[in-house]
């Protein structure tokens, strides 16, 4: 990939809001500045590929808060970090004191003394998640400018319940690389659907991240579940809008095969039912137990009734001609591999390994090309000084 | 702040001792080294706001050792590092082989290896955590003098059981701060006071630095707390030192109230009784689970009897004009929002909000200050430097 | 120690093949390989006490994967990788999820996207640790190969079932230090003897790497222990190999007093058996808790017969001179310090605790060469670069 292209592409754009910002959904941001992550993240991988340094900070903090256990997030985000040049410290809230009574703007100020970035991966409870983070950033933002703290560390949403912005982008970006180009995007059909898993409580911000993003480039994303695995209404707003804006689709349909047909894409995933998770909320809220045990015996009792919702290889033969892309967040619940029945056959999963790792190999960049943006105030300029600079990551000779 | 003018008060000190030593207390040390931490925490403060690197070294280990959770601490301890280049690396005793018979010589020795500073918090027991500290600084001197390290790594008191030095000096170079200037504390009343928690156990390390260290810049320390909540014996004659040296003063009410009227600060804190304390360091020494539950029990109920000792409204309106300067070291226990009732009233505490989290802003850089002239010989020049040499510390624009 | 002298040592050695590969064993490597680290190792010793900086990666991740506690080789492998400027993140199983049915193949990849090194540590099951090491580097080499990773991260074994290659490079490395130079091992009596511990379990790497490595300095090993602690098979293979290529020697005795009779070198520690670790990891694979705790029982039993294969004051009296160098691997179980009985007396330990200190050291080195010698292509130059362009790693004054 020529570099001077991916330069041209990011000075295309109109950038200039991610500067200094947070990035919450990507339903929050226009399409140039999808467009301008994607350059930066192709220019910061092409720096690594050629053993050009991305170093834009000669110190600094990246504090990384996880609700939830992550090796991909976080491995993702401290590489991102380290490519950057910034430290990453976790805030693990079982060796803080936050327990004993700490408000969330308190923590979010004591964590914030020198941190140039906050990364925060809170998908469990519905309606809490994307609140939490919004909350964070007004108090860090008020610690700002009320003098408390020297910079404004800005904020990238690693997962919350409504979204998954860094995984859904990568996600894309992968679909870009993968069909040679953004433009060849437009038509394509992408089969967003439940599978089984004989676990529950996944989250929804995968399928509503792919139905927010995806129908931006004029494909025709395709949602398809068994009843009852209803996604959060107001995905159909945002589905709308960029329908009228940007010509893509969004449709439903009731079973797997037909959301498979003639896909051009699969995205077979398992999710919990909305409606289910904001009554596990509440369940937790008031620490419900038994609710709570109860609820997750039912959930798993109707999860079982749609072990056919599964990537089979027979499955896969409706998509067009028979070899969609198959694309997976992972980790997949692969049947005869990481389970008696899940998500997957083993024979697709194993054929789609390596397009899933690069898939996956996206969001380090996606990550750091969003704090590039965030920091950054002259992108383009920045990046031809560190391509032409030189300055080798790694000094593999003398 | 001209920064000209933080190097021309370094200079004025003798701060040549502090050079390759440890930092246990603050009574340990002159007034001349105390004002050259003050001066190179405002300057590392400086070079930062003003995007300026003030890294020091290229690569070098700090080694954390907490044997309490921690928040605020840990991560003015993480930023202290990586503002000057040292990468942090927790000591877990959970993770480590400690347990299986190692020495405190040995555990020293083999963390050492190639680290700069060890930063120690250990507050928990009384009689443990200063001795615990000058114990780790004697074993990693000898290692370094017997040419088992290469370099002497210094000691940070991250709090101990006696001193919370990093903690009283953020909180009097915040004072200073808002005073507009040292001279400005001359004279000034401190009500140093016990206040009700709901829980028991709160190191008595900040009434005690507090009473060492305010005492020298010619303050009025005032101690109040209920009968039974005694603090160490020896603190009596580090304060009268300081009376005899500085001009301060240091002396003991019976009442809130008392300690409250016409005070220019207020430090309104629980802390648990001494004895109480030594007697609960002895129980788990023994393992007498059961012996701890009933002095816990104990403490609880005699803390029951002192719950009007509370910073409420009432309270602050016996201060000077009403408006003394409220300071806790966090985090509080706030009646009606972390607690039914507590150290203080929710809408005193939200009133000093801003205040507050500026105090707690200086613990990094008394940190680094530490650090800083721990380890480099000649920091005026090397301030001068960094300041003049403008690397920036974000590469914010190209 | 003359810096020219150790790149000419470094120059008169085939590197080659260490260049872009990983290290498992060293009897994977050839006498040069073997050399060119030490010399490595200490070059980097010497930059660093004369305050040299030896930073050849501008930022870059390790990732350490410890499946066992561990203090020693953490922070080892953690300052080493902070040496050359690598930052490490830990991958921490529990904090991960792995556990929800990830393969090694999808783990290997996942953690890597931007790793230069994985360091792993694995040494609990007897068949399992290096195969595990072993299909890692495969799977990364897979992953580098299809292009999912931009870089083949290197494998560094940290301790493993069979061997111990960091922790026994640098034993050796201390035994050239105190001898005086290679040369001086030759004809050398190393006495490697089992000796009692009241745990059980300990892994057989540290005796297995000893008759590996030490035997090619023409040294001459001489295995005890007591009947049923046998070690595997297959070092006879590797001795023998020895013996034909480097005229070192590996004999068996079965007592201590033989072994340590006229020994220049003594190295008494406590392994469990192999057949019983053989046996413990498949109750492991069953879940068998009872079987398990029923193998302790068996043989904790066992060991309490050989209570006298201790390194007491008598025993060392029958080594050269009654002065031989004493070896531990480090935690040692010392009689009336950390256990009633053990391993070692008090007063030994004591006598050479600066000496173990000091072969302890060597670990971060050894560590920190093995990756210089897997990631630069013309290691005598860019040391040379290093030595001479001489960037202080610690800005000690202005």
């Amino acid at each position: 990939m020529d570099f001077k292209h991916l330069i041209d592409q990011l000075e295309s754009c109109d950038y200039r809001e991610l500067y200094q910002n947070d990035f919450f959904l990507t339903w929050d941001k226009t399409q140039d500045e999808i467009m301008a992550i994607f350059a930066v993240a192709d220019a910061l991988r092409a720096l690594r590929e050629n053993n050009r340094s991305a170093r834009i900070f000669d110190s600094g903090l990246a504090i990384s808060l996880f609700r939830d256990n992550s090796t991909r997030t976080r491995f993702s985000f401290a590489s991102a970090c380290n490519l950057l040049g910034l430290e990453v410290q976790d805030l693990d809230e079982g060796k803080s004191q936050i327990s004993h009574g700490e408000t969330v703007k308190e923590t979010a100020n004591m964590i914030s003394f020198m941190a140039d970035v906050i990364g925060i991966r809170d998908d469990m409870y519905i309606g809490k998640g994307h609140t939490y983070m919004k909350n964070v950033a007004d108090y860090v933002k008020e610690g700002y400018e009320t003098g408390v703290l020297e910079q404004r560390p800005t904020l990238v949403n690693l997962q919350c319940d409504i979204d998954h912005p860094t995984q859904i982008m990568a996600d894309t970006l992968h679909v870009i690389h993968e069909l040679g180009g953004v433009e060849n995007l437009r038509g394509k059909k992408v089969a967003m659907t439940w599978a089984y898993s004989p676990s529950y409580g996944k989250p929804l911000s995968v399928p509503q991240g792919v139905i927010g993003l995806m129908t931006r480039f004029g494909m025709d994303v395709v949602l398809a579940h068994p009843e009852g695995y209803e996604i959060m209404d107001t995905m159909e707003e945002v589905a709308k809008h960029n329908e009228e804006q940007y010509g893509g689709r969004f449709t439903r349909v009731t079973s797997m095969e037909e959301a498979f047909k003639d896909a051009d894409i699969v995205y077979p995933k398992s999710w919990a039912p909305f409606r289910a998770m904001e009554i596990r909320t509440d369940l937790y809220a008031k620490g419900d137990k038994a609710g709570i045990d109860a609820l997750e015996k039912e959930l798993l009792a109707q999860n079982a009734r749609y072990k056919n919702w599964t990537c089979s290889e027979e499955m896969m033969k409706l998509t067009r001609d028979g070899r969609a892309l198959y694309l997976h967040c992972l980790p997949a619940d692969i049947t005869g591999v990481s389970c008696a029945e899940g998500e997957v056959d083993g024979s697709v999963f194993d054929r789609y390994r390596v397009p899933l790792y690069k898939q996956a190999s996206f969001k380090p960049y996606i990550i750091a090309a969003m704090i590039f943006l965030q920091k950054v105030k002259h992108p383009a300029a920045k990046l031809d000084e560190l391509w032409k600079g030189a300055a080798p990551r790694w000094a593999d000779n003398a």
